[in-house]
């Protein structure tokens, strides 16, 4: 595709609106808002107006004055028609690993007698250690199979299945129908893990069947790093379920200070402790990038733009790159891998020259679309960056091979 | 004491200088710095910094350039001499009530067999629903006693005491090193809840014998409306204890990316997800507002605080209130309460004039005292206040006898 095309597509894009609801900095083409989403312009206000105004100010008051007891639902409410569900079915609290522990109990424990827990190979690490971890505490078994080889293994015994519904490397994702119509066959409970999805694709959890499923709050949705990540739990599952991590902000009444445990009705009864108030801000905001944004739109966006990615990479750079996301883009989500052998230097390259995305061992260079702030422009800018520092060895210098610890 | 008198306390006061420290409201008695601390000065430049350059500007590289992946430990290296430890035995992480949830499952589940859990009647409540959940969880039995109950209760049975150090209503506290030679004796652990204490008393974690605790950073510590947690395991425990929410962040290698949960060394096992980035970036802050400050004369400072308002408010509204808190100042924590038939509505009385302290049920007026920032001529005009309140029945309106939703 040339340039100008790419600038049609830019200039007809339905979102090209919202691209000024970020501030990025120049000279920077990001494609790793899939591991830390971009700051919304609305943030650094929102923030001060929160420390300043509101904490400063207002002091303890503003727990009434304004609202803050009410955020982790009201502000959860801002994610119903993103992820298609009820907003009395969301809860922001605590991060992704400490959700994902309090709906894998709670589900584990609403089925007593059944001893396995199923999850994926290569799933993304925290599900797993969080699965591992509780496994070993309740005397359960974990199972960790090949993506096809879940569903046959859903049986009377499994209490409860976690997959990522788009994976991190990869990008390609569960058919959720299926999954939850295998899991409801056997009795069973399924809790999916949204992070690579939510924000990004199309997600219909109530036409989807889906009961239990928890996301992260700082990749697509913008909400800052460790922003708190949020929990869903359907209408019909509320009563049944008990969260393992009891505490006064998920009591009936937090402020009569009674000794005994009372939970509260509905959603709320996840609650934990006192949620961050300046990481709900935050997040507020980046959930605020959404308004006005059909999903169809964003998700169409997001093909396009991984679709021209992937086509002008491969042109350019043959056979030295190797994509390892499905070819099709209605099969993925949206971020893809291409794997090179220097990987992780060569990521290093792109980065030092403004193209940023990020590496996932062993050997994985991933890149991931925003459809907010994405634009088709950037995808052939990108790939030109990435043919030239291939073509020139650019990645070959021992700054590139330096291994930072965060990677 | 006159107000003359007062002034020359605060001329002579040795923290005099830290009040600048602070942004509080003009007009503002601020007594409630043990419910939520004041703003730093320093934080909003501090949240803005994190939010614009380092989130905004250098995005996803700042985990690594700008350290975020050892603000939970670098940070809470900051409150060593605060609480008496070594900066290795501290982390920030999650909230108060998760950080309890982590400590006491580790100590039940390093205490096998043992099928005890004590704790207070009246504790924080929170504490005590974390307890209640998880003894359920793993069966185990909670005993709720009364203060003078502890140290005889604790037998062979018992795996875990958990105690607020500074009782969150009367400030009243534990013998720290009593407790602790009792339950060692009794081959126990004991879980410290310092959320009243760190920050507001003198404390010596190590020289006390002690080996876990928590706390909260949005007391005392100013760190913000739901400010990360922090806990505490003395070097000899870190090997012997097992994190019962295993996360990535807590894994010996986090960006490996491999399968098997394998538990980092030392403190950072301890960690579970993602930290909240902007939240430690606000508690460092709050931190930062104890940098040059004898924790003796803080402590100092507190009691006297403490007893020039509780001789001022006795000698000005005689056995209209009762004081419900030790009379002692050094039987005390940094707060103290009066009972007041009409509590609530008094203090939504005294809020309206400036002076704000809380209230607990049933009958409680609150009022802490934060030596950083409170001077001895607030306790006057404080107490002033509350007399001429009492004497006119100010109090006796409807709009004060309306309850709020948070109290």
């Amino acid at each position: 595709m040339t340039f100008d095309e790419a600038r049609e597509l830019d200039a007809s894009d339905p979102l090209a609106f919202a691209r000024k609801r970020f501030r990025l900095p120049n000279g920077v083409i990001y494609l790793d808002g899939n591991s830390l989403g971009a700051l919304p312009a609305a943030a650094p206000s929102a923030l001060a107006d929160t420390a300043e105004r509101q904490w400063g100010d207002d002091l303890i008051a503003s727990w009434n004055n304004h609202e803050w007891i009410d955020w982790p639902t009201k502000i959860a409410a801002r994610l119903a028609p993103i992820v298609g569900a009820k907003p009395t079915e969301l809860l922001i609290a605590d991060s992704t690993s400490v959700c994902l522990f309090k709906l894998l109990v709670a589900a584990a424990r609403a089925r007593p007698g059944r001893r396995t827990i199923i999850s994926q190979k290569r799933n993304f690490p925290t599900d797993l250690y969080v699965a591992q971890g509780l496994a070993e505490m309740l005397g359960l078994e974990l199972k960790a199979l090949d993506p096809d080889e879940i569903i046959p293994a859903i049986d009377s015994d499994t209490a409860v299945v976690t997959v990522t519904h788009v994976d991190y490397r990869s990008a390609a994702f569960y058919d959720m129908r299926a999954v939850n119509e295998a899991v409801r066959t056997a009795g069973a409970l399924v809790v999916w893990d949204l992070s690579h999805s939510a924000g990004a694709v199309e997600l219909d959890l109530n036409a989807a069947g889906s009961e239990l499923a928890i996301g992260c709050g700082y990749k697509y949705l913008n909400g800052g790093p460790g922003a708190p990540a949020f929990l869903y739990v359907a209408e019909g599952m509320q009563d049944e379920l008990q969260n393992p991590l009891q505490g006064w902000m998920g009591h009936a009444e937090p402020f009569a200070f009674v000794d005994d445990y009372r939970p509260a009705k509905g959603i709320l009864k996840f609650l934990t402790g006192t949620p961050s108030i300046l990481g709900l801000g935050a997040l507020d905001a980046g959930l605020r990038s959404f308004d006005g944004i059909a999903m169809r739109d964003l998700a169409a966006k997001s093909r396009s733009l991984s679709k021209l990615f992937v086509s002008e990479v491969e042109a350019r750079c043959g056979e030295e790159v190797r994509l390892e996301s499905p070819r099709d883009p209605a099969q993925r989500g949206s971020h893809v891998v291409f794997g090179h052998p220097e990987g992780y230097a060569v990521m290093q390259a792109l980065i030092a020259r403004g193209v940023i995305g990020d590496f996932r061992a062993p050997d994985l260079m991933r890149f991931g679309f925003a459809p907010l702030y994405n634009s088709h422009v950037e995808m052939i800018h990108a790939a030109e960056i990435l043919e030239k520092i291939l073509a020139t060895r650019e990645w070959d210098q021992p700054r590139f091979r330096q291994r930072a610890k965060v990677t």
